[in-house]
């Protein structure tokens, strides 16, 4: 092999190899978990920030808290920035909210009126409560773009139709909504959200169809169950908020890790017994004493299909 | 002297002294700031509780936040029970919200489940807002005694009139709201709390009368008065926002340092000069990057008065 040719191969090898990389990278998410808990902590409620990986615009899936949330991260180094506010100006693209509970919602209402103009997507009943119950100039002062006088514009809201696919601006991200039962007829939310082939599904508060007797876990794993077999389903953020001590009537459309476990077990049916390709990123869980690490032994014993079970935590970015 | 004189002078003496003592003890408070900034920062939003000293039943001012505040009580070992939500259940009497804002409440709402039964002490318009935007099922539970349905009973709302002293069961405190004015029409209050003949005042968010072109606080100021040039009233717990660049249409119903000064020449005056002797604890400073030191600068500088001015901690109990 001449000089010329041992060139051309490594240019053509090293080419493939950035484009792999390319690909690779743009196929990819970073997650930097803004709040995990699920009550009580003021400091730490759910809130999950998700980029294209290597990009720096990410959208804000729930809002339970925000600028501390920044603050760790901060100190973990994931930003050069060093002000919460600054980052969350520059970096956040626009919210996702599941749902209108506080637990989703104080930390964007709080830090509103230091961001700047964006969207707020979210169904149309999720919208109707931000505008009803927090954007009211009653409990807060009216930063969206609708509801009671004087507007001031900031927010933009986006009104979801469920299961149809939004792009969303300045990122390679796309997102499709679905329905979930939050103690029926209460809506919330799984975003389904996409980089080019990849997908990451993130659930807002839910509970189990058996006892919502409902059918929206079922038809969302039916949905994303190709994306499970094929390896594009990176990762699913779900919540476990009690354990299974917790009877039916104190479960408030919420999951103990037994009904997770009956729940994924579906999924894991639909997907030719493919589910453990995919991180399972447990979410929201209650804070009472010892209740943490209940959850998660109660997780580990049950995990009868040897799924990969990893919690998230607080301004600690993920890779998917 | 004989012996015996002496011996009757000392008991006599001791007894008066342990008597002095005992007054001063219980005409005297704690006060633990759970949280004390005016937005933002979600972990540390305006709250403090206040009990007569000795007494472990605190009256909760406000509830922007309670867990974190609490975490940091115990880190700094102001209670010997270690787990937040016990303390709040055991040690929080009763919640006195100065208005709806959502940096005013957002602990309280947040914590409720965990929670047991209490009253909620607030001014019919600040209780219309808790029962038609937060406890509604719609932003979070209804916890409370009235509104939507179903009802679960956990807290009381109590419907303050305004001037009017309520005693509180399981304190030795006495509580006398007054009407704030916080952008007209819109109504925050202030709350004079007694334990037997000293007081301590904590004004909700409020602008100047000069800016909100209201009489509320020379009308209170007038009130409480007479209580600064006896030495009964110990100290003034009061807002200041934002520093003095900021425009009157900026305001929002708050103070800045130029505002607060005024507002405080008022009170000397008609207190006969004797404001230097009431602690001013300035509360509320809105975070941005630098904003809080320049506050404090600013304050120093237009401080003609001499007044003793504090800024209270996080978890850092203040006696007075």
């Amino acid at each position: 092999m001449k000089l010329t040719q041992i060139l051309l191969a490594i240019i053509v090898l090293s080419t493939t190899v950035a484009k792999a990389q390319q690909i690779k990278n743009t196929n990819s998410f970073t997650v930097i978990p803004l709040g995990v808990k699920g009550g009580l902590d003021e400091s730490n409620l759910s809130s999950y920030l998700v980029a294209a990986k290597g990009s720096e615009q990410f959208i804000c899936l729930d809002a339970g808290t925000i600028n501390t949330g920044l603050q760790k991260a901060v100190q973990n180094k994931l930003f050069i920035e060093k002000n919460a506010e600054i980052i969350q100006k520059k970096y956040i693209n626009s919210y996702f909210i599941s749902h209108a509970h506080l637990d989703h919602t104080a930390g964007l209402i709080l830090n509103s009126p230091n961001d700047i103009a964006k969207n707020i997507y979210a169904l149309p009943s999720v919208i109707d409560v931000l505008k009803s119950s927090y954007f009211t100039w009653k409990s807060w002062a009216n930063f969206a773009n609708e509801g009671d006088k004087p507007i001031l514009n900031k927010y933009s809201y986006n009104y979801l139709s469920a299961d149809s696919t939004i792009a969303i601006p300045n990122t390679s991200l796309k997102v499709t909504p679905y329905i979930l039962s939050h103690v029926k007829p209460y809506e919330s939310t799984a975003f389904l959200v996409g980089n080019n082939n990849s997908f990451l599904l993130y659930l807002g508060d839910t509970g189990s169809d058996t006892v919502e007797n409902s059918n929206k876990l079922k038809t969302l794993w039916t949905v994303v169950a190709n994306k499970v077999i094929s390896g594009a389903l990176k990762a699913i953020f779900i919540e476990v908020s009690f354990d299974n001590s917790m009877p039916n009537k104190g479960l408030f459309g919420h999951l103990t890790p037994k009904l997770l476990m009956q729940e994924l077990g579906i999924l894991n049916e639909l997907s030719a017994g493919k589910l453990k390709n995919v991180k399972i990123v447990v979410t929201h869980m209650k804070p009472c004493e010892n209740c943490e690490p209940l959850i998660m032994e109660q997780l580990k014993n049950a995990n009868n299909l040897g799924l990969n079970i990893v919690y998230p935590k607080q301004g600690v970015a993920m890779i998917f």
